[in-house]
């Protein structure tokens, strides 16, 4: 099965001149889906992980599945404002300007083992800020695994001192 | 277990005046995790479900889970401009003003077995949307479920129209 066939590509969304991987024909397919989740519990490998991250708001799709099937627990990493406790922060920068995330203080313990999870791997800029809010919880990351990667935004290089692990690759 | 126990009481949140349930604790302990997902599971029963449509952001959670394991795809419901493709959309009322809520049109064929879920059940605007996008694609809507039902607010008589079935009750 080429997982490919199931992502389709949207023009000039969200903004002109960008063409953005749609996974919803992915996702609507019970054994695209089935597998596409295989396959990313197959990139962790027998590697023990406590937490799985995941990121909002795509990043939640897979992330409490990857949870549930390896026997840990699921942590969400929000936009400013969205979760209710008390929480730590980290900036980081879009085109214009910067955004904030946010991640519960009490979600993960000195020394567990942290898989993060997001849809796509584009810049890398969110998901670098997510491994920065991990780190100083005291979190292990063991890896960083993405549905998609694409690759000409060199999104891997902000996350060089990382294990990062793709699915699918353009 | 009692799953009551890995839910917290967040005051004043997200406004003054509200109690919030907040289900981090639950979804960051593996074994409350897992037992919260086979206990939506066994809500459905032996009922076949073609698509779970989870709804923004929290829906999304356990979703796709629920998804996977019943052999299911998984639909999102989003917010007003954040779904790439053609989409049907429904207004619904918020304590002041009104939102919108898309569903892709090719997400669900005329005649599938749909489950909607969502993290909490509240006053029932959001799911009576969504159960409305559902029944324009032609979907039969065969259970909502929810994690959380705050029956003061009686939702459920929003969804009367519908089987409803939610773990916990408050």
């Amino acid at each position: 099965m080429d997982l490919k066939d199931y992502v389709r590509d949207i023009r000039d969304f969200p903004s002109e001149g960008v063409v953005f991987k749609d996974i919803t024909p992915l996702l609507k397919n019970p054994i695209a889906l089935r597998f596409a989740a295989e396959a990313l519990l197959a990139l962790v490998e027998n590697q023990k992980i406590n937490k799985v991250v995941g990121m909002e708001s795509r990043g939640f799709f897979f992330a409490l599945l990857l949870a549930s099937e390896l026997k840990a627990g699921f942590v969400p990493v929000r936009k400013s404002g969205k979760l209710p406790y008390k929480t730590i922060k980290e900036e980081y920068s879009l085109e214009y300007g910067t955004d904030t995330l946010e991640i519960h203080f009490d979600s993960i313990q000195k020394g567990e083992k942290v898989l993060v999870h997001d849809d796509v791997l584009a810049t890398g800029g969110t998901a670098a800020a997510v491994c920065r809010l991990v780190e100083r919880l005291g979190g292990e990351i063991v890896q960083c695994n993405f549905l998609i990667e694409l690759d000409f935004l060199k999104g891997s290089e902000k996350l060089k001192d990382y294990s990062v692990k793709s699915l699918l690759h353009y």
